[in-house]
This record gives C-alpha cells, structure tokens and sequence, in this order.
C-alpha cells in the first residue's frame, strides 16, 4: 500500500561504510531492515555473504525483486537518483564534482587502506603487530583529514557543512570516518573546520541515529 | 569560437586514475591539454602541485576559469553530467547501481592500496623489500580482479563490455587497472570474462590512446 521500497540492509555495527548508508536513508526518509553480519566473527567470509559480495564488503543494499548493491558511493548514489529529495548533491556541475570529490578522498584515498582485511594481511604477511598497525591507522586517517583540512579551510565553498550550508555526500562520508576513529579512539588533531562542521553534523538526528555504537552488536 | 571546453589535465604516464580520464575524455570526444606531473621525482609533493591536490594525487582536472576537480571516479562522473553522449552509464537506476559498484570495487577497494605513497610507507614503516611488495601488489590486484570476474561471470547484464554491449565507466576502470598491471608486468589470471571484455576493449581507439606507454614520459 506504500510507495516507500522495502530495503534490506546488510550491516555491521562499527562499520564506516555502513554508516554512510544508513546516515543517507535517515536523511532521504528511507528504512531499510538490518542484516547484521560479524565482521568479527568471519560472517562476511561465509559463502552465502560471498554470494551477495564476492569482496566480503559491508554494506549491501537490496531493494526487494532486485540485485544486491554493494559499494558504499554508488548506493549513496543510486539513493540520490531513487529518491532525489532532500538532494546529497548540489544542482551545479562543478558543484556536484567537488562534493564526489571530497567524499572520495577519505570514501577511496583513506578508509580502503583501514579495514580489516588489509589489517590481517599485514599481520599475517607483514608480521605487523598492534603498535605498528595503530600507527598506520593513525597515518592514513590523519593524512586523509589533513589534506580534506586544507581544502575545506581555503575553498570558498566551505558553509556551515562541507559543500555551502546543505548536507551534502561529503558530509556523509566525513561522518562516517569521524564515527569510526571514535570507535577506536583515533583523535582528530589540527582540523579546526572538520571540527566545526562535525559539531554540526553530530546535532543533526540522521547522523546521531547512525552512530555505531547505537548499532545491534555494538558494546554495551 | 568553440563549444568544447578547454581542460588541462595533470596526469603521469602509468598512473592508472590518469587512464580512466584520458579514456573518457577519449570517449567523449573532449580533449585535454596534459601538464606532466612525474611521480618518480616526487612532483605530485611540490608546494605547487599540493595546492591543486593537498593529497598530492594524480589526475587532476581543470577547466578553464574552474577550480580543480580531483579523483578519477568524481572526474567521470563530471564528464558524464557535462557531456552526456555517448553515455557511459545506464539509463536505469538500477543498471547504473551495478556499473557504479562495478567500478569502485577496483576504483576504490583495490587501487587505492597500490599506490606509491603506500609503498613508500612499507619499505620506510614496515621494512617491506621489493619481494614483499611484488606480493602485494599480486595479492591486491588479484582479490579485486578475482571479486569482478565472480561478478561479471555469474550477472546476466554482463554483455560485450562489463555492463551490456555498451562501453561504461565499469570498462574504463577496469582497462585503467590492467593498463597498470601490464606495465608492472602482473597478469590477470583464472580471469576469462575479465580477458573476453579486455580484448574488446584493446580494439577501441579510445582506450588504445589512453594506453600509457603511448604517453609523455614513458618509457622508449
């Protein structure tokens, strides 16, 4: 009886990906039921997770009678062409190329490099112990704010977010790398505009309804 | 007197970001003006360069009176909205899901790990050797090919190209990662369709140009 399509969501609490699909629901008005597969425990090894995504990745999106979407921005984008109100994306061109952007300096350039994968690999393979692995985290999530840092805080069309004074994409996947250093109690150090527009972000309940540790599976 | 916008496009021989833009611009009948950026001599680290990417990635492009737009996929998608035809995504939302996915599972979940900046920090960070490194290059490339061709051999909208008998962004990033594996000389293996949609795309000038030994600054 509703035009509202029924969505299934296959998440992990912590999940930086995840939280950029569920930040981005919230936002457009969507719901999607939650499939909770742990990353801890393998769950995304199982083969019937590997059929869904042959990469083992969090999220997956499934809109009911259709094929999984995997891929943190193109669900993202396929919510803003389904769904195009409120837009993620402004109206202009190089608007619109600015916003993709920044989103995929940390969604390409910065979180690939932090999951858990790459971090067994180089335990297994590297014999990287905590220590080493803390600091390459602590590396590459700081490189990739740092140069966002030095864009936000020149470019003229910083706002109150990171695209003019609307939520944008960029502010979504800002969030969710911001959510997980939390998680791991990475700070954010000498990014005063990421501070300002994630003090925004964190009032606003899309996002504060995304938050991991809100999350089934999250930490009592 | 010319409709076509002009561009310059920071880019370097080998670099496979570089690749996508040049096989799009390609495709779509637009030229840009290469300004040559070399990586080996640490150009991309230049105060100059850092002011157009303070990630200091290659490509990026420019429009003439336009800030620069960075990251390859957010580059695509800026070329697809400002010059439509001939598409390079789908018509349908849920075929353009697929040809997103598609390109970020090697656009961000597997090139971003193979750049020179991560190598940098393993030999320096983790006493990563040449050897080591070889391995994981093999190890990464061959996870994101492997993932693609479960895909593209198992999903019926598999056509000629990565997506139907059309050429998409899926193509263009999937040409720019075996562009860069040829000139490490890592080969695709146990990858039939990979191979099958590969040999098709050879075939097509727009891709043949792109091809990086066929750029400024390679190799004889």
């Amino acid at each position: 009886m509703s035009a509202i399509p029924e969505f299934h969501l296959y998440a992990f609490w912590r999940s930086s990906a995840t939280f950029r699909v569920r930040a981005a629901l919230n936002l457009k008005g969507l719901k999607a039921h939650e499939l909770f597969v742990n990353l801890e425990a393998g769950e995304h090894l199982r083969p019937d997770f590997l059929a869904i995504n042959p990469l083992g990745g969090i999220p997956a999106l499934v809109q009911a009678g259709q094929p999984p979407i995997t891929q943190s921005l193109a669900i993202l984008e396929f919510l803003e062409e389904l769904q195009p109100e409120p837009p993620l994306l402004p109206r202009d061109l190089h608007g619109r190329a600015r916003v993709r952007s920044l989103a995929a300096m940390l969604a390409s350039d910065t979180h690939p490099l932090l999951t858990p994968r790459i971090k067994k690999y180089l335990a297994t393979q590297a014999g990287m112990d905590d220590a080493a692995w803390r600091a390459w985290q602590v590396h590459w999530f700081g490189t990739g704010l740092a140069a966002l840092e030095q864009r936000l805080a020149r470019e003229p069309q910083t706002g109150r977010y990171c695209h003019g004074d609307t939520v944008t994409m960029a502010d979504v996947v800002l969030a969710s790398i911001l959510a997980v250093m939390r998680v791991f109690k990475i700070p954010s150090q000498n990014t005063p505009t990421i501070d300002r527009i994630m003090a925004s972000l964190d009032a606003l309940e899309a996002f504060a309804l995304a938050d991991p540790f809100r999350q089934q599976g999250a930490p009592a």
